[in-house]
């Protein structure tokens, strides 16, 4: 599938988008959204390229064909590096996101934990979920993974809401398929998705056994409407010029995504009622779709420090060594964040579905250094640029007949740099370091307290206690209370 | 003055003022300027409520009338503390940059150093900035503080720009008064100042005297240009509703101003060669400024620490010891910005002016803290706020006939809170914590590392040498090359 | 009081004092008590010095006659700074720990609220105490401030705790006095003061009335005892030379006091039972206690700055410009936690009885920055110093007059800087920044946690959210569960 | 060799040192000594054991043998990883350093480069080299790597020392062998090392051909003389009882080793005067040495956090909401520290020896982390502890007929908690904690600048610059002066 077959595809889903209270007619024409679309669009051109074939491509364990990476079941470490490095190789084409990890985790996820499931309850979904993934990889569909739940009031659990639909869940079991209602938020590359895979957002408990729930839906299914999230500085998407920064937009493009009552046939219901797999379902989600963050991030940190180093050699302050102690930091975060992607797939390890698994402890100190170091490194990228990130006027200024000429004049830099190189570089650096940007780093995959929690899980505290006690003489006997 | 004369009166000014490439006729009906103006306006209002006039209001040593005191000169320690008592004040009311005190900044940075430069060179600046001020404080006008010059190449000194405009300058000197060239970046108020107090950029050498400079002139004369700077989301001023968050925008509103060939007669030009004096002016406007940020961004994170509380109680989080956590730790940076701003207060001094003057060392500590604090009371907002921060639908959404009422119902929080309460709380955060208010904490009243220059010079490290030599026996004499 | 007096008098005290299991009989003549003796008694002979009579000395409010600053109750704004500044005076003198505010704080905090008991109770404890406090006055002696017990199981109050004593408690009340049992730990100058002034630990409940208790006692009163703490690299005391770094010890000197069936007659009780005050009384020290630790530590943090300078200056690093930058980084967390502490005192208050408060919000806010900034001041230390900090020979192999040689060509840094000199330095940085100072630090006047308790309490959260309602027009109406 | 083995064999070294100004007869019988060689023996004592084979030993590429992995050259991506496992294994074991490291990362950057030289040079090194490392792999003797020297007046070059020793030297060609002279600083196990390979402390210029020395000596050969570096709570090392804390000691014991005019044959010299070479050696092993930083010290910090998740059960805290956090965040920075260690080696690559090297950008990241976290983790440590981790009586107050039934009352914790137990835990993170420990973490592999160095040395800067200036569609020809 080429980029163009992809965004024709898109023209023809005919699914109900809503931006800015008004229906879509078609996404691919829509400033709002052709950022987005071009960004999830560069999935698919660079895995045609050869010199990356290696890394956008891999084999299918099911059908022995070469398939883009992002519907790829991991079949070793090495899958689960070259996943991080894909991810860092796209980034530096698009300094932002570029979405369709989530399908991918989804997909990996799914594979899994419906192999456990049938292991534990006899079901047949494995077999159902290989027929979907051989379609998917076959197809090259873009699949967005839905786990977040509105979830209403946080206190409560699903049984308690005032609103039983504040969680997706099944309304109905039919012969050939089953009703499902609720709605998923923060769906990221939802609008230009082809389809949906399902997954419950959090362990579940007997009496939400219709929560447990996991299947796969077309996004032009009857009865799913999706509302697109309005991001910083949206407006400057429909403007023809530079002002925007990033031509792919600063964040991948979310949405929230209704299901009004929408009917899925059982060959794509891959966990149904199974409460007490929910939790693992989730987890497993969570730690493939932490995994990505130093890879994505670590290279969208790269176009960043490039376009802070710049707008210091553009200004005449490269040489200023707290410039470059700032940059070398900046570098040292963004390695930082490498460096847990890397690790936590190098420590993966094979499930009993055959599929690999990133180190589930390591994959969470991952995400939690991303939502603390892509802040870190926006602020040194604002201290570096100066004052006149957050004050240059517009591009119209700059166009103007009346007062071009001062602003040209005004906001020249070091000799031989073009005023407009240099503010494309400043607003380059606005983009990639502002609202939207730095909350996808916080919460997406989960929020920062959700890795805390899986800390003291895998933590394996007693483990340390043991040693603690060996190397000073406690003896078990000793203390009547202890482990 | 009431809010309404200042309102009328910017109306009558008359000045030049761009916005997106366009004239603006009247600054006060633009919806991307109005926000700013309304912020100022408070300065004027607050002042005239008996509750606050304490703070608000102080008496003129020079007339013995009772002024605004963002006119005033200190004349105790007690008045440097109630100045920053009074921006925290006003910032409970604006959750943004209210932008009046640039022009008090400079306006007793100017008293002090014109004092000091007819005390060396037998000038009479003094005189004439003293009838300067009764104007001021009679006529109660807005005065933006002029600083920052756009520099151009930073790593080259003003003789050494290919553009010798790049810092502000004299370039006639006329029997009535002198004419000026350049531009001042970055002018908070700048589009709804009366007039504007001009100071040089830094120290100067010897062969810079022309751009040993400080003069007043009303911001309508001829000659001065002012461009808008463009803000995050400022499209969203455009729109009636609550999708801008705060109704009194992100920061104060920056413009450059042009200074094409204006005339300044004498009586309002209050330096003017004594290019030694340059540095000791800088140093002083910037202490005093420095002295601000504790007080105003103390205030405007009250606000910001009160909205992320609101958001973890509209969506059921408010009990969980994480986020009780979080929030206590958004207090603590905060009173740590205001203690820096009372104590260089209250270590403050008298010079020989007789006008008050803050500890620099103190209020430097207080600006530097600003530039990391103040990021991480953002991080924490997104944090306890939640991804929906970022991910939100548009308000046109929210009031659709079609999709409305999923709107409703997929953001609905706890039991009782109304969606649009939520919504609103969200948006005002999204403000608070996005690009430029930020970047304004980074660079406004000096970026970082001038004060790390300035710790340098302050901190006494010889003394400090001599305490720890003392301590532990090491002689002078032990020591040939030492101090 | 001259310096002797003080070791003198501790000489004719014949308290009971516990070193390494074996009885003190004279605590002046011990090596490992010494520095902390003559640390403290720089309280006394700096008192002496005409220069700093201002700072050292007050004029008492009860008996109109000049006293030690240690012994006076604060009667002015103006008297709470100066308490600030003397504590950062002398630890420029010390680089340690002089341990006399302890019984200070003590002497105010039973000075307000023994006045408050009277008020509510129509007891006669205030008049008890005033007339205590003319004695403390009048003979200068030294008084810790006894406030910590032991606490046994935390997660349990004193009620619960398996034995009673773990909470200081009255076990039985004469007619002329009251038996009091129990201990107070990490008495910082226990094992030499002349008296101590004991008061709650914490809060206390109805069936807790015994534990309610406030008295003075003269240490060696029979009944007590005093167990020395042990510290970081305490033997070296005990060797002639400079390995131990400061000649007053790394800290206070802490000791754990024991209160076997101990007397204390009736004039000396100042709080016996009114359980309800209890914690007034915990607070009202803890917040002056905590508006201490900007001035003590920011004096010792000039000590280590200064001597982190000349470790670089004699190694030949102090021009390199990351060594200024770590530098200047020490002088700005300095300079936050001295603000800090002269913003708590310049906003404090008069209590009714008269007595002067400083601001409790921000005098936790100063406490909680040194339980960070000091531990990031000595790890900039080590930075700058290098290695050689820990791995320098023993002052016994400098003299060795078999490798002494060796050491001195080897350790030899710039040119004229003898090896004896910077060994000083390097270990005077050692002590400084190791173990035990660090620690104090960290829990000295209340744990960190214990300041965040207090944010939620004076943080005034309910206001901060009126802000942010009215703002973006949130009315009281909308919202029926809020506030 | 067993670890009675080594130890006998250490006793038969019969090598020169001294220990506070003593010659030392035989180290292994020396209370100061003991502890590293009890450490360093579990090198030997846990290759010998069946579980750990498969990471403690390793086959010989050059014999075929089963050999300790401390001696063995990196074949794969595989045996990167798993020194790196090997290492926090061992740390577990001793809550230490247990020194090899630096011996074994000697031997492999030695290798590499030994054989670029010989290809740039047609020298022999290589061939020398490999008959040396057979002897070690056979012998098993533990090899101490000696790079730094002690450099003198650090802003002046090896040629402009006052005295040429500062730097290690070649003083004298023979036929036979070559005449050293100078010494090595912080040399990790030294004292308990059997051989030393010297390589150069940085890189050299045409005139310092004399520096450019890599070659091996016995440490027991004439000339050499070993002086040990005071620690940290040193003399709690010569008790009987648990006051010392970790019975391996802090760190792994430093010693300055002296080299007068000592003789190596040419057999054993690998680089002499290919100045040009020496900054290749130099970075081959700082990269290789920094990789292992995330695997001991993560090893190492798990030990604290079980020790500090003790400390909190014994005293009942371990249920509060703050101390579960902080312990969740030991664990975190913990973990972000493995990580780096995992991820340079998973990305390491072959060299043209033949050899694999790990990523030098991720390594440097790792040992920059070290230089910050372990500072937290302690600081962590000593919050969660309380202050009775710097108060605490010694072991004879606990012991004494006299006092001692007071500690075990006042010290008592939770129930059935003895509390020589809780001691024991405390004196543990007092000595993991404190002085020595932490400026290892600082200055080991190098110190934290000379990672910075690196950053901007492989960070790629340009090909970033690339990219941000593609994505905004900014043309080379645009720019005169870019790149």
């Amino acid at each position: 599938m080429t980029k163009e077959d992809y965004i024709s595809s898109l023209k023809d889903l005919h699914h109900v988008v809503y931006y800015n209270g008004k229906r879509v007619e078609d996404v691919t024409e829509h400033p709002g959204l052709r950022p987005h679309i071009d960004s999830a669009a560069l999935t698919y051109e660079l895995a045609l390229r050869p010199e990356y074939e290696d890394l956008m491509t891999a084999t299918s364990h099911l059908t022995g064909k070469r398939i883009n990476r992002f519907t790829h079941i991991h079949q070793s470490v090495d899958d689960l590096i070259k996943k991080v490095q894909m991810l860092r190789l796209i980034a530096h084409e698009t300094g932002s996101c570029f979405q369709r990890c989530v399908g991918l985790d989804a997909l990996n996820a799914v594979y899994m934990t419906s192999y456990d499931v049938d292991e534990k309850y006899k079901t047949g979904y494995f077999g159902r979920f290989k027929k979907y993934l051989i379609h998917v990889q076959e197809s090259n569909v873009m699949v967005v993974g839905g786990m977040t739940d509105p979830k209403g009031d946080r206190s409560l659990p699903p049984s308690k809401q005032g609103d039983p639909d504040l969680f997706t869940h099944i309304v109905e079991r039919q012969s050939d398929g089953i009703i499902i209602r609720g709605a998923k938020a923060h769906m990221t590359g939802g609008i230009n998705s082809h389809e949906i895979l399902i997954m419950p957002t959090q362990a579940m408990m007997e009496n939400e056994k219709d929560y447990a729930l996991s299947c796969a839906v077309p996004l032009n299914a009857p009865g799913i409407i999706l509302i697109f999230g309005r991001q910083t500085n949206e407006e400057r998407k429909f403007e023809e010029g530079f002002d925007a920064g990033n031509p792919f937009g600063p964040v991948g493009g979310e949405a929230l995504i209704i299901f009004e009552d929408v009917f899925v046939p059982w060959e794509q219901v891959f966990l149904c009622g199974e409460y007490d797999m929910a939790g693992l379902l989730v987890e497993r989600f969570a730690t493939m779709h932490r995994q990505n963050y130093g890879g994505c991030k670590g290279g969208v940190s790269d176009v960043l420090i490039g376009a802070t180093a710049l707008a210091a050699e553009y200004q005449g302050t490269a040489g200023a060594s707290h410039i470059k102690e700032k940059i070398a930091e900046m570098i040292h975060l963004t390695e930082t964040l490498y460096a847990g992607s890397v690790a936590c797939s190098a420590m993966g390890y094979k499930t009993s579905s055959g599929a690999y698994y990133p180190d589930p402890l390591l994959a969470n100190t991952t995400k939690q250094n991303v939502t603390r170091h892509v802040y870190e490194i926006a602020r040194l990228a604002h201290d570096v640029a100066g004052g006149i990130v957050a004050t240059m006027p517009f591009q119209a200024d700059l166009e103007s007949s009346e007062v071009g000429r001062y602003v040209k004049k005004y906001l020249a830099g070091a000799k031989g740099v073009p005023v407009e190189a240099r503010i494309k570089i400043l607003r380059l650096i606005e983009n990639m370091s502002g609202g939207t940007a730095l909350v996808e780093s916080m919460h997406g995959a989960g929020s920062p307290q959700t890795q805390k929690v899986m800390y003291v899980r895998l933590g394996n505290l007693e483990q340390k206690k043991r040693w603690a006690k060996r190397l000073v003489g406690i003896e078990k006997s000793d203390i009547e209370r202890s482990d």
